[in-house]
């Protein structure tokens, strides 16, 4: 240390130099001496505070999603106040980890940290954030570890750290809490429980120092929206992007592939892009990002003759490099000390191997008509991924990389696409906080369908968007209730890479899922409003329950095994509604799994009506309903405006015209605004958009008239012809 | 920082002060700046090399053992070298980390890092070793996470850190290695594999330094032996440790647990100890640590009844302190800043702390004859284990208490039983490096039998001892096939906290209960001899085959799901021999569980016998055997002398005489040493011992010989007479 350090050519007795030690002294030691930090906050927008702990890393999850927050759109929500008692929060640096602690009160619920699968309550959870596939529980390690929590008391909390996060979401109880409760004798008091309450969420920080921030509500969905709107506000898809999509098995040829997309418009099925598997590359798993000659011999006319026909090109790759690949020379020098199935890994904060990779995806891919990517494996498997010991160039640490890597690709090739003035949408299969904006749908390789549903509630907590992919079944009975949900979802989309399944792959629902592969065409107007909102308002398109007002559901526990050989602990587990979910403003979405023929729905308060009918539901009350196989049951909003479109097979491109039906339920007024632009490109951050009013007034005899305003002139202006239809009678 | 350091009182121009602060910032930045370590390492003890790598932590695990190396057992051991190419250690501090690498060769398996239950080899695992209850999967989480591993190479690596450690244990892959295999193409490469041939063994350590250390071979039980020495040798248990033991229900009060013990009595079973539950405390979960005055009125006599009738006394308790403790008071200054269920935890790194616990123990529970201690709860379960947040006054980290909780305990109750030169012998949930010579077993919740046998094997690599013990069973063939695995394990015991049951409690099978524990009581010379071997040689008397000359089997990997939905990277499983396991020098053991009416043995190179009949079995080959419900296969190494006593109810006491059965098997002539002594004290240690020489000798015409030598004069002596039995004819 002292031969790197040099300190013997230091000048003793120099005082300039005296005080240059000291002040190195004073900077190592802020990261090292046990340091109680009583957190400051500033406002960073409105309704937005930060506060700086320690020395915090310089990389971390803002910083490496380039966020440009919205504060515009911030501007829009109600102001309020800080939401929280600031002497309740408390953050202190030590042993080279910072340690942070938030209130909690009684009966309050939280939601997030990230993509679980199997939970949508956290309270009480102990979770360690940690970009990873998912493994089958909800304990932190998952494709999109967002450190943001939101309650129901209309606050939400975020770390902008890119390190490993163990955090104890109201679990443990300090010794001077005024909340503990009182001890209990287990040999002989009944009340004794193995969970005693806990009136904090306290985090480990593995790093000298954090930022962390405060979002404001006063309702949790407000807070919701600031947080997606600091990171720029969600993305906002090509209009295509919101029609269906089909995952070739991955030898394809190019001309296999042309089959495939004639096939979907022989049988009537839509079909808005197809996406090529890793076959499309020379050589994959690692990649030369390079397209194979042999399955595809001509690529720009390829992608061409697909383009002409309506469908759009989505590539697969992941992205470690092959040593055949025609960058592994260039970017070698800026790749981790360890390799993934053999490919170098590109140190992606560094600036030199960002280019190598935008100018190799530009030329090879994008320049010829590519219309986006599906990133593979950049969350990792322990077993394939880098080790935490490796090394990048940077300096960075394989952690941080780890925890950034599915932003750092998002960025990379959103950028590409916004240089073409040309929006993409594609898929990722690793996401953090701060990615909101970009326009990536996570997806992986678990197939529970019941967990894929709220995995989709739990996206909404926390700025991704999430597929469930339907990839195969067991059942025609399992397809059908598969692809009733994928169609109510960012993404409507077969992955049959493996499989080679189609939409009629199952004859004997066929036809149903014809219907409702079409019913996801004909949404694309309120789809697409709905994803607007979530870029300029910063509201999921998806989202759980729990941001609804009028739903009140709290979790409750259950003791389920009260034999102490199996529970010794007596534990109980929570009952929680994680099966039914919002899909935009006024759908309630509420599917059948497999082996289901009836199901119990929750209804908020006020009233709801039958989407298929108009017929009223319940208001505030839990029914009961029997919807039949080729019906996946969904509910419409007292007063809700749902623009629909024809059963078309493609997104209406640029400038194209389109019929409008609209379609109203319920008896009391409605408002809705219509999103409009060219659907492809940047422009509407120019302004070049509309929003339409669509509005149903009742009057006095409770007779219903709709009206929808004119776009603004010289805006886009898309519709044809409007129609109009009173589904409650 | 600046407040805190008070620089402003440093005279500016005092050199001496400029030294100081020099001085001061050369210690900080050791810890923080990157730099690169080659590992300088010095013989520590025989054949034991230790390596001291940044600034370690001053609390790990060996000085929380307080270990003292048995140097004279170490010397017994073969001389070797350095067992591996110095160059290929690789050791760096980063980011407050230290990186670790250890190199492997082709072919070379390596087993240990603590307590598995699933798997026996461990390259190419992952793991984070965090003591924890074990989660139902081998991830590193467990009650004894021991950072030692062993290598069928002939050497052991170990990493004395009360850190989290993330161990790859071969599974990275550097761009720079040697040895890394081919880039493959997996569009149409059929090679490709998901898990590229790793090299290495990596670790992370999340702190600024570590002391690591190599134990020589030449073989794999020599760098084990050497490993459980340098902690001072296997503990040795008191003689009726070894008997039958019985855990009654919680709420039990001195008459109930009185006519238990006659219960076992008049049916014949034998009977060593008693373990009470929680009951027997006033307050439990957290704990008083005194007795109950309803259910115990008189522990004294109750003690001293039971131990009159040979029954000892075990109690049940965990370190969490009840407000309405006598001990409350004293030790709060010295807790947590958390609690366990409302008791405060103990800063058991504060001799204060500790001196508490010690006199509350000694005075309510030690002077009056309790015999030893069930320590639960001290692994931990995250959701009411202190989080890793907690403070505590030491200074010391909550990760850092938690990992070597379990050895302060179990130091800290040796050391009672050591002041009173008696010998305990109890049950601890958790444990860690260093450990190996506190007399506990370590148990847990979980029940799979089959896992429970992979545990014990495991126990065996790591310098810790495990018992797979009966709670209750679905059928009366589970109960047998239980019981018959627990007799051939550290304490045969039946843990009947919350179920109650009996040995006689499944009818059908109560004969067979009764015969196979006899034969646990049988076997007591042997198995005492055993243990003596691991306390002076560091020989684990319960071991995995793969310490075993002539066991040579290498775990395959197979591919049992092709289907790429279900398995994407065609991830193979290995198959490993992790249900038969040697108990001691000579005895095979391999249970049947249920369901089983038959398995494969797979027998070492060497002849092997049945050990009830005396029957060759076979030589270096697999073998199917069908034994009926009543047996447990075991068979018998050529030459093995099993030293057996008559089926006692009880353990012999100190000075009691019993006879021996000595009996042979095979044809190649025999050597064993019987060991002996009190049986109840510390004087062994001052060498009040006996070894006694067991001789088979053949003459030319194939006849057995037998001979046992007469323990030295003043020497202890308890044999009566001695009797042969020449098993195989």
């Amino acid at each position: 240390m002292i031969k790197e350090l040099n300190f013997k050519a230091i000048n003793m007795y120099s005082e300039r130099r005296y005080y240059a030690a000291l002040f190195i002294l004073i900077l190592l030691s802020t990261s090292f001496i046990l340091s109680a930090q009583y957190p400051v906050w500033t406002e960073a927008a409105p309704g937005v505070w930060k506060c700086v702990i320690g020395s915090p890393d310089k990389l971390d999850l803002y910083s490496s999603a380039e966020i440009k927050p919205d504060l515009a759109g911030i501007l829009k929500i109600d102001p309020d106040d800080f939401p929280l008692p600031q002497n309740d929060i408390a953050a202190e640096v030590a042993d080279s980890r910072t340690y942070l602690r938030f209130p909690l009160v009684k009966g309050e619920q939280i939601y997030g940290f990230g993509l679980n699968f199997k939970t949508v309550h956290q309270r009480g959870k102990i979770l360690q954030l940690h970009v990873d596939h998912y493994g089958g529980a909800d304990n932190g390690r998952t494709h999109a570890p967002v450190p943001f929590y939101v309650s129901d008391r209309g606050y939400g909390v975020f770390i902008n750290s890119a390190r490993y996060l163990t955090v104890y979401a109201g679990s443990g109880v300090r010794k001077d809490s005024p909340a503990a409760s009182e001890e209990r004798d287990r040999n002989t008091d009944k009340r004794w429980t193995s969970r005693p309450y806990s009136d904090a969420v306290e985090i480990v920080v593995p790093a000298a120092g954090v930022e962390i921030y405060i979002f404001a509500g006063p309702t949790a969905m407000d807070a919701v929206r600031r947080f997606n709107l600091y990171s720029g506000g969600g993305c906002l898809p090509p209009r295509w992007g919101l029609g269906f999509t089909q995952r070739v098995p991955t030898l394809y040829t190019a001309e296999r592939v042309e089959q495939e997309a004639q096939q979907f418009a022989e049988k009537g099925f839509p079909l808005d892009f197809i996406g090529l598997e890793p076959g499309w590359q020379s050589r994959a798993y690692p990649c030369t990002f390079e397209w194979d000659s042999t399955r595809f011999p001509d690529p720009a006319s390829f992608v061409k003759t697909m383009k002409d026909k309506g469908v759009h090109i989505n590539l697969w790759t992941n992205p470690y490099v092959s040593s055949h690949s025609p960058i592994y020379k260039d970017i070698l020098p800026y790749t981790g000390s360890h390799t993934v199935w053999g490919g170098a890994v590109p140190d992606l904060t560094i600036k030199e191997a960002k280019n190598i990779i935008i100018n190799q995806l530009q030329k090879s891919q994008v320049d010829i008509g590519i219309s986006g990517y599906k990133i593979d494996e950049c969350d990792g498997y322990d077993h394939w991924l880098w080790p935490d010991v490796a090394k990048f160039p940077s300096g960075n640490s394989a952690e941080q990389l780890r925890q950034i890597y599915g932003l750092l690709l998002q960025n990379i090739t959103t950028q590409i696409y916004r240089q073409n003035n040309t929006r993409t949408y594609g898929l990722v299969r690793a996401s953090n906080g701060g990615g909101a904006s970009f326009p990536y749908v996570i997806y992986n390789d678990y197939y529970s369908h019941e967990d894929f549903i709220t995995a989709l509630i739990n996206s909404g907590f926390c700025g991704v968007l999430w597929t469930p992919e339907v990839r195969n079944s067991k059942t025609s009975e399992e397809w059908l209730r598969r692809m009733q949900t994928v169609i109510f979802s960012p993404m409507a989309m077969i992955n049959a890479w493996s499989s080679g399944t189609k939409p009629w792959s199952f004859p004997d629902v066929e036809k149903e899922v014809r219907e409702i592969a079409m019913l996801r065409m004909q949404l694309m107007p309120y789809f697409y409003t709905e994803f607007a909102r979530y870029h300029f308002d910063g509201i999921p398109p998806f989202r759980g329950m729990n941001l609804e007002p009028g739903f009140s559901m709290q979790a409750k526990s259950e003791l389920k095994n009260a034999n102490l050989d199996e529970n010794p602990y007596a534990e109980a587990v929570l009952k929680e509604i994680k099966d039914q979910y919002m899909a935009g403003e006024y759908l309630l979405v509420a599917p059948l799994f497999t082996g289901q023929t009836s199901r119990d729905v929750v209804l908020p308060k006020g009233k709801w009506y039958d989407f298929y009918t108009g017929r009223f539901a319940g208001d505030g009350e839990v029914i009961k309903v029997t919807p039949g196989l080729d019906k996946i049951p969904v509910f419409v909003k007292d007063g809700g405006i749902i623009p629909m479109m024809p059963p078309m097979l493609h997104a209406p491109a640029a400038g194209q015209r389109f019929d409008l039906e609209i379609r109203y339920y319920g008896t009391k007024p409605g408002l809705y605004h219509l999103y409009d632009d060219d659907g492809e490109t940047f422009d509407y951050e120019k302004g070049i958009l509309s929003w339409r009013e669509i509005k149903v007034e009742v009057d006095k005899k409770s007779n219903l008239k709709g009206t929808i305003s004119k776009a603004e002139k010289g805006r886009p202006d898309n519709i044809g012809n409007v129609t109009w239809k009173f589904m409650t009678q």
